[in-house]
């Protein structure tokens, strides 16, 4: 079957989802990201590696956070970047989202990074791409409605790689409002596909997706029990602007049971580190005392993910 | 008469209106925007042409899509680009135009690419700027009111000239709401310039201009008449936002009678090319299979559309 | 006791306020503002100082003018700037500053250009910074509440020495709405450090600050007593939006009586300069005989404010 993400001889073509991605391929973006973490550190922090190339942020959703992050890693790659805030532009006047896309196609861009609120549009995108024939453009997912996010995903590989070598010998699990969180599909595809024995998923019955089970994760309804002797502790965040209907109690009742407290993190690894992909709601998924402790590694995965989205993107741009 | 677009050496100081440019001006543009094509097929789509100058995008009615393709001009020519989206801006604290026109003169910028609800802004502010002797500054207009859009009525041209090589022996139409259309002026201005025997206007009566007679085209009220046999169909974006009162009827209905079918398409030439300025309303002034079948050249004229800016920039740059 | 706003070899680490700057900083920023001038009257307007290091334009309150200034500051020092307009992005979802903050540092940051509503916002995050010891980024406050607007006083203070040479022979009259005005303080500052020997204040008693006393300003209540013999006539916006409550008649009663007319200006020194930070309010605080005479240096406070930034950032940059 044809994998839209790999072009034909097998290399990365588009990043729309950390799902059925190979090893190889995810090593290898890991890889590319180490020497940008040092470019970060020079005074000079640019390389001419995507001058001349025309990268469109496409935000269908508005996220300045990350738009951000992919505009800084475009930038130290020299690219000229074109943030489009589609919300407000000529999709209003009627036009489809795929005349956007051909249009933007004309004025030569290389690469498109795309934020939508529907899942699977950047999957759209890199369809009509093939359709007509544009195989010299590239598309980025930066987050498809409940659906995937792989450049959060693979930042966040990285992280633990950088703390923990081997990914083999670890448990890692991942805590909180899962049935809304895009993040959480692209970490579970990506440990999995990285080796890692035991992904354990903690939160509410109510919050939990019904296909769990498929992904080989185990489930888990108490914070104490899952956490127990983890190496790796991702939170999520609560997603109450994605929310409908009266799934949970209060940010403060949610807190008490699911909120990530120096007391609950005690039953992890004394060396367990602490992830959350941010914005942070201190007091309602994790206290202040964990963001700001000494096994949080939150920041510097926000450092890796510069890195990270430029490996993807000199990938992209000489593929 | 002093021409508010050209310098004292008659060269192009100013571009506001295709209206009143000689033909040896719009050739030169055209002939200087042929090589630019060639930059955009390239590994590195950069020119320093304008590097170290300060291009404006002077937006004081909202439009994303033509915002951009002057922002990638401008960056392919390596210009400092700054946005600037004024409806939101400082006119809301009750500052004048050409208060903010000193203040950018001010922080010394080299072009302003201006939009502006009202007709003749840009003639304004070009005319401001000769008055208090910056003729270091240049103003591309960008589409005013319902007066001109210059570079669209450019790109056109260019497109023509791509496709049909002499402009001497052509039949051209226009098609649609001519009443509201700033692209439409533009046009008709350029295609007589350049010696185009027969230009036609086709469309309800209640959307045409009343002066149509002086501007030396044919009028026709019945698509198939009005397609019999031209070489172009330019098509124009059924402009809703922009009417009041009834004068329409649904589009559904406008289709009926004045959407380009391939029916319609057919008492044209059997080689007649079909432009449309965007975005499109497919199934309103535009059926699907015109805007994608192989007698359109609608994402053509997008590409040249780049070129063409890039040319009036490089020439406005060096007078 | 610890200056924020220097480092430990008392150089300038942060550009918080111009109150408890030394002469001899400000000095040094005016002297390393004038080669800058001239940057901008080349062919090419841009310099390799900043090339690589990524500044953010931090807008928590809108202001596309102080932005726009900042932006093309940072540009002709070859930096990448980011705008982030955090009104709409992610303190809406309820992180806090500090969080943003610390979000941009981990994405390796070299500047901090900070607007806000709230007095002493800028300082907040130069503390941050100072507590997290990330002494490699700095601040630049560009307007915080009613508290400081830096830059703009430093660009009144290049434009009184461009015209007056010297600063210990002049009196200086700032007029209209000091009590909400971040402008008049950091003037006052300015002004009293530089040594000029009388500083001149005139409004309405509603309008003035209760705390003039200490500055070492003389207060006056009527124009013409208050404009005497000055030499230089620094006028303040009427900053309406700020306002609550009743404190004002109308603005053309306001005119009447605070307005700075051709009339009320005679009596000020023959060659007295006036100035303006714009945007102006014309027939409200300002005539538009004045603002346009010859004696109104409103534009090239303007001029001299991109300059003035480029050498803050630049010796930021370099300490």
């Amino acid at each position: 079957m044809h994998n839209p993400q790999l072009n034909a001889h097998g290399e990365l073509q588009h990043l729309l989802s950390l799902d059925g991605l190979p090893r190889e391929i995810l090593t290898a973006i890991l890889d590319t990201a180490e020497p940008f973490t040092e470019v970060a550190e020079r005074e000079i922090k640019k390389l001419p590696i995507l001058r001349g190339k025309s990268i469109f942020n496409l935000f269908f959703e508005n996220s300045t956070r990350t738009r951000t992050t992919f505009e800084i890693a475009a930038k130290r790659l020299s690219a000229d970047v074109i943030n489009l805030n589609v919300a407000t532009s000529s999709t209003n006047k009627g036009e489809t989202l795929l005349d956007t896309v051909d249009n933007l196609c004309a004025m030569q861009a290389d690469m498109f990074v795309v934020r939508h609120a529907s899942s699977g549009a950047p999957y759209l995108i890199a369809e009509h791409l093939h359709n007509t024939r544009r195989h010299d453009i590239h598309v980025i997912n930066a987050g498809d409605g409940r659906h995937a996010h792989p450049t959060q995903g693979l930042l966040d590989m990285y992280t633990i790689r950088h703390y923990k070598q081997d990914f083999t010998g670890l448990v890692v699990a991942i805590v909180g409002d899962v049935l809304h969180s895009r993040v959480a599909r692209s970490q579970i595809a990506a440990l999995t596909t990285l080796g890692v024995p035991e992904v354990r998923v903690i939160g509410p019955k109510t919050l939990m997706p019904t296909d769990l089970n498929k992904l080989g994760v185990r489930v888990f309804h108490d914070m104490r029990e899952g956490l127990r002797d983890v190496d790796v502790v991702m939170m999520l965040r609560l997603q109450n602007e994605r929310m409908s209907g009266p799934l949970l109690p209060s940010g403060q009742e949610f807190f008490k049971v699911w909120g990530l407290t120096p007391e609950k993190l005690a039953v992890a690894r004394p060396d367990a580190i602490v992830m959350h992909p941010g914005p942070m709601n201190r007091g309602v998924e994790i206290d202040s005392a964990v963001a700001d402790g000494t096994q949080a590694v939150i920041l510097p995965q926000v450092t890796f993910g510069i890195a990270v989205r430029m490996a993807v993107m000199s990938m992209l741009g000489s593929n």
